[in-house]
């Protein structure tokens, strides 16, 4: 049954007025984006919603579709969670300060079919005990197999978003996605990239406006960016050793979430609800040891050619 | 084509005359523990063997074992390494020095079977650059299905073992097993349990002779025990709702060897080899979005029950 109000942290310090709108308008984008994503699957198979409070403040509103027909597993977080946390947890996480506020929505989507990119959206809102507030987010793109030019055209419409709000966005965030999404022990990147930004801080980086509108902008363009990917390639055939490198990349996504991912660390370290938190974990996977590299020529070797970082997807149309 | 002679790291600098004794026994060991592994498992599938070395000096033996008659994967590794490690891992890894030099023995087995538990077993000696020596190690197992009477054994094995060095061993080294194999995220120990140690300090805690001769005989025991349970359980029937609660443990396995295993992160940071190290994880696995707790009475609440802090296994007798 689906929920249409997000649980208020009433008791939460109120440092920056336009909280109450921030986390309000997350809320809301979670159940829109929510209702797109359920039709583009095809509308038999409903997200479950879970309600969850955190011990020390806050809490969240998970939202997880199961056995759809193009998804295999979605789930689309929001959370608003608010207190103290460890001072090491604050120093790995270079917070100002140990009293903090966040609220954010968060996705990961595993399509069952390896033509269909496992996608990741993240968009965030932080204060500091001390005052400081920032946004923060991104959108990646994790194809099992590059499709060329759907890889560009993503990159188009990041640019497009970035480029109305300020010229420099783009170039800058697009590199700290490369940075941000890559598997150092693998020397791989996790897809083909997109955008990654934090801290943007009000004040520094912009009015609380104009950097909320930034965020908005990029939240808005996920789920048309990816619904159209699925009406392209979710009825495109696939063989079993497509599915088996379609499980090897997954198990190359867990690794990045478990062992690499800081969303993932604050999450655990500030107390943050384990199953909302580890939504994002493939649902069929596995570890071969040392499987054989991809034959040369071979599409599972171009698909690896692009997972690097520095791609200037802009450059190749 | 097994190898039979283990890459000595000539060119490491030289600080413990016991170093070249305790690097070639535990090349041995692990070939003489394959042997045993490979017999115990049929004797039809051999463990392969890769060879490799690491960048900043020394490399390993890395002997796994795919779609054995019991074992589904399992990986036993030798390696000696040295060098320097950044400042930023000796700091998480509270290394006294930049400088180490580090050789071990690492096992993790995966039967195909619910019936057989994971286990995992790890000897190794460290020195840092001033002078320090330590050994460190542990045995745990992690059944799919806790068998007390099995568990019970393990424990009173492990015992015997650390009585024989040190009457204090075997009380502190499973409580430090109990808090070392431990998901915080999910308030579970990873098994029951076993014995955890590092740190053993020769001169402070003992001998080099002395503390060798403890980690030697926990080696010895690792075989022993775990073919003995092996060949007690791999017969046992299981159903496809078993297997469904093994896919289920083995995810928690992942997420403990990737998120929070130092061992991991110590090879992971150290520029080791990222097969070798990831052979721990499980061949088949996955995660479901917050799968119902078992029922009350089942095998898999039983089971649950047992992971936690704290069980005396010596107390059940």
């Amino acid at each position: 049954m689906p929920v249409t109000t997000a649980p208020t942290p009433a008791s939460a310090p109120a440092f920056a007025p336009a909280r109450p709108h921030i986390e309000a308008w997350l809320a809301d984008f979670q159940l829109r984006l929510v209702q797109q994503l359920e039709a583009a699957d095809g509308g038999a198979v409903p997200f479950i919603t879970d309600l969850w409070a955190r011990p020390g403040g806050g809490g969240g509103r998970s939202k997880v579709l199961e056995g759809g027909q193009i998804l295999e597993k979605g789930g689309v977080g929001f959370s608003a969670v608010f207190g103290e946390m460890s001072e090491a947890a604050a120093r790995q996480l270079h917070m100002p300060s140990l009293g903090f506020y966040a609220t954010g929505v968060s996705v990961v989507l595993h399509p069952r079919s390896p033509r269909v990119p496992i996608i990741h959206m993240n968009v965030r809102y932080f204060e500091a005990a001390g005052g400081e507030a920032w946004f923060g987010g991104g959108i990646d793109l994790t194809p099992i197999y590059v499709d060329e030019a759907q890889a560009r055209r993503f990159h188009e419409q990041l640019k497009a978003v970035c480029d109305k709000h300020n010229p420099a966005y783009y170039s800058k965030f697009t590199r700290w996605a490369d940075d941000y999404f890559y598997l150092p022990h693998r020397q791989e990147t996790r897809g083909v990239g997109g955008i990654f930004f934090d801290r943007l801080t009000v004040g520094q980086d912009g009015s609380t406006d104009e950097l909320f509108a930034f965020v908005q902008d990029v939240a808005e363009l996920f789920g048309s960016a990816y619904t159209l990917i699925m009406s392209e390639n979710a009825a495109l055939p696939f063989t079993e050793k497509e599915e088996a490198w379609q499980s090897l990349r997954r198990a190359r996504y867990a690794e990045f979430n478990l062992a690499f991912d800081r969303g993932t660390q604050f999450g655990l370290q500030t107390g943050g609800r384990t199953e909302s938190i580890l939504m994002s974990l493939p649902p069929r996977t596995g570890w071969a040891y040392n499987p054989a590299p991809p034959a040369a020529g071979s599409a599972e070797a171009n698909t690896l050619g692009w997972l690097r970082k520095g791609v200037d997807w802009l450059d190749h149309a």
